[in-house]
């Protein structure tokens, strides 16, 4: 794992510790350069913070992050500290995100159970990369155990 | 067309007239019940008014929809009032949020050249209607033609 992923899903880690200690759903994300190891932003789950249906992880650490050039996001790398427990993560709406950007790499911190929409990144040409991370799995496990119905909420199932 | 996409159709244009008078991107879109007519929520793109990356009509709608059981997804028309002037229309992210909530039906107001993620939705079997509105078409090529930098941010060209 480079020096510049380690932090990325650190960063990534500390937004899902965050929701999960707001009550939210405990999922966060980072978007940094690629090439300078530079954050650019950070951002995690608000469907229970802000009632928002459509601010998942990624997308919150995009809209966090402001408006870029397109060029900025060419160079970018988007972390999703978590990738397991779901039968479509990242989901559909974060990876047509990525699409719509052009970011050409993302990092999972930790996909246990690989499906979903890994394949349309990938036949898109992004560069998909999934660390190990036992952490970002613990937190999960404890948070879906506690709260089913809000994460069935959230992946769009009940 | 029937009632409910006209209504929704009108509904979405007024929110991007909206927007348009606001100074920022206009394009419309809302959310109503397929079966009962019923309109759920609407919204507009947001990248000037929020300075918002990721609120695009689609996803401004769903997030002003607010909270919904997925079975309310689950017979709901989401309706965008235009898909011209753009490679990727409706975009791989608002296609994406069509695909996580299961929304069975997308109506887009115009569509002169037909490209991108249209397919993709219909592989995944949502019924794409595409209707014919020219007030649509007018209104997004005087807003291209005043302020094509914003535009092109918009979609990621630039
Ligand atoms: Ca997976
Ligand atoms: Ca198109
Ligand atoms: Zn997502
Ligand atoms: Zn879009």
């Amino acid at each position: 794992m480079s020096l510049a992923d380690t932090h990325g899903i650190t960063v990534a880690f500390n937004q899902a510790k965050k929701s999960y200690n707001e009550g939210g759903i405990p999922i966060g994300s980072s978007l940094f350069n690629s090439r300078t190891g530079a954050q650019l932003g950070a951002g995690h789950n608000e469907r229970v913070q802000k009632a928002s249906p459509t601010l998942h992880a990624e997308i919150a650490a995009l809209e966090n992050t402001g408006r870029l050039r397109a060029a900025v996001y060419r160079e970018c790398t988007l972390v999703r500290e978590l990738d397991s427990y779901t039968s479509n993560s990242p989901c559909s709406m974060c990876t047509g995100a990525v699409l719509l950007y052009g970011i050409p790499r993302v990092v999972i911190g930790e996909n246990s159970n690989f499906k979903g929409e890994e394949d349309l990144l990938r036949s898109r040409g992004v560069e998909v990369v999934v660390l190990d991370n036992p952490e970002c799995t613990e937190l999960m496990a404890r948070f879906i155990k506690e709260k089913p119905e809000l994460w069935n909420e959230d992946i769009g199932e009940t």
